[in-house]
């Protein structure tokens, strides 16, 4: 039944969402819990939405 | 005061989201709660981004 | 598939929750949701732990 | 290590987002959180999609 | 920097955790995503806060 | 009318939590959000529910 929320920055493929979605999945089925049961939530954050150490991330030099 | 916040598949028209509102408004209300106490917030999410199963929700067959 | 998550004041008892779930429940389903699609989560949260106005709730005058 | 979550309507300005990002952050400071562990996430809600007395917000005469 | 949130019922062991958040952390190194900027929030539900099916999930017989 | 949610360890005392929510209040005033209209939830999360790189934060060392 567990549900998870993930916020990160916009811009990952279909594909990389498909392979996340697989993987957490299975995270749960490793504690016993049946796959049918999670849902899972992907929130894309612009990176001008997105704060780290003060500033908006699409402003830090990386 | 309570905030509902409500993750659900885009697409839904306004006239859907107010009848929503409305009604989960009503809902608190039936409890005590004042209508002007309560906040909901929608977050419209796409279907490549909901999992369920270990898939995309735009992948499964219904 | 919507997921609902109720932020509210702790000191809820579980009837009022119960008959909470059951209209949010009916709140989708009147927009067409089946209600074993609609999973909701309430998160009791302490007056200390909520801030209205600048002020713990817990400090309010009401 | 905090984690904040901002649900706000659209319409600031990237220089407002800016703003707030860095005084949130610096409310951490002053209780002892170092900068670089604040993480701040941004929602942009429509107002179509935000309830207040039980109507959407983009329906209420302000 | 993603941060992830799991909503779920109340009751899972330390090492169970413990496990999960291994697993996710896994599932976003395998789409590129360090492991020192994944945060895991895991949010313990009692049963009585959560619906299914229109009920508390204390109270559906399974 | 917005609202923010904190995710964040257990144990600051009420006179820190009410210094944050005063801050953070503070900080939308800036941007010209009127204090009353801001509400705050904090979450607090024992350090067995958070993980960080990979691991549960009551396990790292500091």
């Amino acid at each position: 039944m567990p549900v998870v929320i993930v916020e990160m920055w916009e811009g990952r493929t279909t594909e990389q969402k498909a392979k996340l979605i697989k993987s957490i999945t299975k995270a749960f089925s490793e504690i016993g819990v049946d796959a049918q049961h999670v849902s899972i939530i992907i929130h894309d954050i612009q990176q001008a939405n997105w704060g780290m150490s003060g500033k908006q991330a699409s402003k830090l030099t990386r």
